[in-house]
């Protein structure tokens, strides 16, 4: 590994693996793959989208090739529309047609949506295969840990899936220079979750780090991602299937959903529906009486990073209030609510009032 | 429970679960749901054929109904057809607008093709829901051991899949009785193959008790199911995930398997084929030098079951080598075969000449 390299393990006892975070990482590839005994005979089939193909793929295959290992490669269309049962279909073809076997490997090279697509055809092709990450995204620090993946239906989003843990993730953060500046905005604002939820400390060393961040310092961006990513693997280390505590990942997603629902899906990113999602939050901490400064820390902390913490004109409250109720994390009937009890600290509530949430998002206007 | 019935836990730690296996039994079916904790607010999706839906749907239902539950059907078309991407499409498309949520059950009722489907909706709806196996037919008491679930491709039978262990098997012996008589024996041959890949004495029992089995006696049934499932519980429970020893499950596989692609899928049943492919399997134990009674028994006992032993004449040898070099069983361009030693137990040869399959394959022929 490249000096500045760090490793993190998700601890998931035989289903434990590394997440290696640094520069230069593609081009050791191919040597991570033969120091793992991934055979060389069984073919890979390295998953991209038309985005990203152009920048890294052919760096990807070459390091493979290097070692022995035949690569073939599908390109899905760039968005969210690759995520569907018809894309599945057409990789598994092209998966058979490779000669893929239950040795071979399934790469996701690309963002959220390309991670959870080819883990989706890792876990389900011949009854689940190796799966190795490449995330090329701030966003997909978050999706790479925790093995959850799966396709979109039209009813419904993320509903047909698995569980389904790669074998390592390989983080190299020169790719994470061709993201748009959007981007690195929205994706910084699910590593600042990872702090507000579990680690004050690492809260306040975002805010002191801003500009670096955003400014794709690499070592702060390793930092970062290294500490975000380690939340959650702690988190999802104690409860692989989502049964109670994953579900504090979730902080600023009710009222986020909602309005990445009625926004219309890609009008705001998910990093900036969470963003404003968890200035809701706070403020529903302060109804329960928690801490004044948990709001005003995080709306600040979102503010510098250039995040939206106020909810768009487009998106009316009666609206928000529907879809809340028809997401599909609410467990029979009730909301769900991520509430914080400090800075990197929360609870789960199932008591909210109602027309506390409205008030809340009706507070939440520009101008108030 | 009634009385006769027996129970068989297939033993894979946290996810162990029992068979139920008797008469009478799906009138107990909303007791076992109450009994084990399923909540009566999380509705369930009953999956059934367009064969089995007329003769036992309505009565899983007034079942469940009785103690409260809430049971959407699905109902799809009898055959291997229904075992693709589009019918699981469909399928969460009838959870979702019967308002599946993760705590919900859906229920296999029906034959293989309704368990390896209805079985992979269990396992990708939301993640992974729980499931429940009706099978109503003597095949499937093989499927419904060991949680292999899939659907198929164009491309490629059981391509895409996940190992989903369900939370309990009601087998209802009354169901049986709905079978065609072909059907009975071909699924007595996956039984049978229980008795030979383990257990010499269940083999001698089913040979003195041919005439009860195909005469659908409950009791001689009940107890070749019984034995027949906790074979194949034993094997799954030390290799659940198909990496050793549950290779010994598919004795006259390569064989049959290459049959019934050659001889069109539907043409030859499974338990046909693979009756055929065991008589193979007891000659390459000839040609290895173990005891010459194999053969003998083998082909007397399917004989004696009115199971086919000689390949058809519309299944051309080259055809059917060229099958099995195609098949998925294969790794890495090796033809493996199950060979038994002795009646009751086997071994995995991967060292088989294809000069000696070509022999036997051409030897399996009506007149030899």
């Amino acid at each position: 590994m490249a000096s500045g390299t760090r490793e993190l393990t998700v601890d998931l006892g035989e289903r434990s693996y590394p997440i290696y975070i640094g520069t230069g990482l593609i081009a050791q590839l191919g040597e991570k793959f033969a120091e793992r005994g991934f055979p060389v005979k069984s073919p890979i089939l390295l998953v991209t989208d038309s985005a990203v193909e152009g920048l890294y793929a052919s760096a990807v295959e070459e390091s493979l090739r290097a070692r022995g290992y035949t690569v073939a490669r599908a390109v899905v269309p760039s968005g969210e529309a690759s995520k569907s049962l018809e894309m599945l279909d057409t990789l598994v073809e092209q998966a058979l047609k490779a000669g893929l076997d239950r040795k071979s490997t399934v790469i996701a090279l690309g963002g959220g949506v390309v991670g959870d697509l080819a883990g989706f055809v890792a876990a389900s092709y011949m009854r689940g295969v190796r799966f190795v990450q490449i995330p090329t995204t701030i966003l997909a620090h978050d999706s790479s840990v925790g093995g959850k993946v799966a396709v979109n239906h039209r009813l419904a989003k993320n509903i047909i899936g698995a569980f389904h843990q790669p074998e390592f993730v390989l983080y190299d953060l020169d790719t994470l220079a061709s993201l748009p500046m959007r981007e690195v905005r929205a994706g910084l604002s699910e590593v600042i979750k990872h702090g507000l939820i579990w680690n004050a400390e690492f809260v306040a060393w975002c805010d002191d780090n801003a500009e670096r961040l955003l400014g794709l310092d690499p070592d702060a961006l390793g930092y970062a991602l290294y500490e975000g990513c380690k939340v959650k693997s702690i988190v999802v280390s104690r409860d692989e299937r989502e049964n109670d505590l994953r579900a504090i990942l979730n902080l600023g997603h009710t009222i986020g959903h909602a309005l990445e629902a009625v926004a219309g899906y890609g009008e705001l990113l998910h990093g900036e529906a969470i963003a404003i999602g968890m200035v809701g939050s706070a403020r529903l901490a302060g109804r329960f009486g928690y801490a004044a400064d948990i709001e005003e820390t995080t709306e600040r902390i979102f503010r510098k990073f250039g995040l939206p913490v106020r909810i768009p004109e487009s998106c009316p409250t009666d609206e928000i209030m529907s879809a809340m109720l028809h997401d599909k994390k609410f467990s029979e009937g009730n909301m769900v609510f991520v509430v914080p009890t400090a800075i990197g600290s929360v609870e789960i509530r199932r008591d909210v009032p109602s027309a506390w949430v409205t008030d809340i998002v009706n507070g939440l206007r520009e101008g108030k």
